[in-house]
């Protein structure tokens, strides 16, 4: 299939731009943010929420769904598309982030990585790349990832080495073994921390026919400037006709950054696990809304945001709602955060057009950075908590 | 407030009729079912969600709310209505009925009930009726309940005829005490299983001012003949002209019953109760979401149902989420419970209406009994599980 990939803007002084490009469900535009749909529901919204937000596309785990649907259950009912009732983009991960996942993870072989099912732990298997496309064509994602050799960051420089060769083959593999003519195809580059692996990786990934370029491995507890001076190096050498996706990442001033660096998508359950804590994003920061003395405000939570908890419910009644662990409170929560994920991509998107995203870069990170936002650490880390 | 009560339609053969009457926010129309809102949210849906179901009143519990958030505070925001951003009709219990909830109740005295606090068991407060008119009155619900010496019903005759008085006298208390005149006062009738309780009860508590009449002490794990025939007792020698309340009581069969009866309005967790537990209602009985066989059914919950959930989504997509814990499963399931409660209420009003309640009662009874229903044992006791 042909993306029929465009750059729409650039901004002078940043890499930061918008593309507009073609998947199988409509064309997308970015900057923008994938909630995780990890087994083919966001946690707390419905499709229609996710419709209304404006969201472009979810994030799916084809490993997780294989092991307890069946990628071919899911192919009997119409596809992912038809059965959760979303007609936006979807993306499935292929499983080489579950590496990293003790529950997971038993060992990797030339010819593929060997998992357990964490619901079955006698069970094991072998994932290759003919299978993680095979599953991914099955579920009938837009976009499927190429199963990588993904390592934790604190892994030695010789394991990270081995796993750019190994990512190349199975690489090469999944770009026979698509059986989706309509499925893109995202290659993903690997090497750790060191910047001459990542750049090997890159040149390796670069001489595949790929649809677009993840980064893996990152946002996973290596330090911001460790992970931006990947990001930094890496955008530079990859060609620029082609989505870029950062995986995993979902804070948002470094999200921000990146885009500056000529990244044009992420996942992550950040905000939807932020929200859970009661920790809202606001464009001046963080709010801790289970805090005593927002059950005293009956202001919305972000004054001038559209979103359907901020037209419709004060900062009073969500934080009682949070304080009396109603569940409402979860669906309120999550909503005003991931629809601040698209705000935030949308005034991107102005900073870009008008050409002025270094400005916007700086006062964003003082605006939202004042209230002391943490590292995001280990955030792709937490993803599918629970497999059931 | 003159509720300017009016019977629009009576059935011919029952005493099922629809009747019309004011609250301080708009005009209600009976039979009509209330979700429990015991802390200012119904479990899993929003006041937006009630709105669009067509919900015309749902319940809180001041008891929990003074305890928890405060009247006063709640009086600060504006007012129940304000904080939960809901314009229908809302109705508070009293407390009364915590006194058969062990983590509450600690002695009943000729001047109110002594309850604790069930988050901060050291303290003890006395419950008047000059104290729960209070609550109410800065709760700004629409419609208050007198404080109701209410005993279980296994408790001894001599116990329920000492209830029916004390249940009096406080109703008279309850009428001078009321703080806002806006708000309607509802009687309520006790008396356990003892006919002629009942109806000495039913007396007493005529010969006081109140806007409605409710019938408290049932749906908690009495025999269903012995509550139907409490019913049919008591609505046959109280005044027509006046809204009939049976408290607690939501199982679908038990409702078209005690309307046939003359009832108007019910409250009850039976339908989230069962929602949450993968029980879901629909014409034709109720059905275990969770069971393996409707994991391929693409069919939705209930062909002809208007519902958010059964527009959008297959039982198939429903099963999987309930199996897989996600939690949007919740509010699918509520979704679809309330709105079958709505529409039941319609069903009946259509019927009543053409004057064939009586064959309407049969059916509904052989439909959706089919898939043999269980009596709603304790069904209010499960009322405010948690109190935070």
């Amino acid at each position: 299939m042909n993306t029929q990939f465009k750059i729409i803007a650039e901004d002078d002084k940043t890499g930061a731009r918008i593309t507009r490009w073609k998947t199988n469900h409509g064309t997308v535009e970015t900057p923008f943010f994938m909630p995780v749909a990890t087994k083919m529901a966001v946690k707390h919204l419905t499709s229609t929420d996710i419709k209304e937000i404006g969201i472009q596309a979810v994030i799916a785990n084809s490993l997780v769904l294989e092991l307890s649907r069946g990628s071919l259950y899911i192919e009997k009912r119409g596809g992912i598309h038809k059965l959760m009732n979303y007609d936006g983009t979807i993306f499935t991960d292929s499983g080489g982030f579950q590496m990293i996942r003790e529950s997971f993870y038993e060992k990797t072989t030339p010819k593929g990585v060997v998992f357990r099912d964490p619901l079955n732990q006698k069970k094991s298997f072998l994932a290759t790349p003919e299978w993680v496309m095979h599953v991914q064509g099955h579920i009938g994602s837009d976009v499927a990832m190429i199963l990588d050799d993904h390592n934790a960051h604190t892994h030695t420089k010789e394991k990270h080495a081995e796993a750019v060769l190994q990512t190349y083959e199975w690489g090469k593999q999944c770009v026979h073994a698509k059986i989706n003519p309509k499925q893109l195809l995202f290659g993903i580059i690997q090497g750790g921390s060191y910047l001459d692996l990542r750049k090997k990786s890159a040149k390796l990934m670069e001489s595949l026919q790929f649809d677009g370029m993840a980064l893996g491995g990152l946002a996973t507890g290596e330090p911001i400037p460790v992970m931006k001076k990947v990001v930094s190096t890496v955008t530079k050498i990859i060609k620029k006709e082609q989505p870029r996706y950062l995986m995993g990442l979902g804070s948002p001033i470094e999200m921000i950054n990146t885009i500056g660096m000529g990244i044009d998508c992420f996942d992550s359950t950040y905000p939807t696990q932020n929200a859970r804590h009661n920790t809202l994003f606001t464009m001046q920061g963080k709010i801790d809304i289970a805090k005593g003395r927002y059950i005293h405000d009956d202001n919305p939570i972000e004054e001038d945001c559209d979103c359907y908890t901020c037209k419709n419910y004060t900062k009073a009644y969500v934080c009682h709602l949070a304080k009396s662990e109603e569940p409402i409170a979860m669906r309120l929560k999550t909503y005003h955060n991931i629809f601040f994920m698209k705000r935030l991509m949308n005034e991107a998107k102005l900073a870009i057009k008008e050409n002025r995203y270094q400005k916007f870069e700086k006062e964003f990170a003082r605006s939202f950075g004042k209230k002391k936002e943490q590292p995001q650490k280990e955030g792709k880390k937490q993803k599918n908590v629970s497999l059931v």
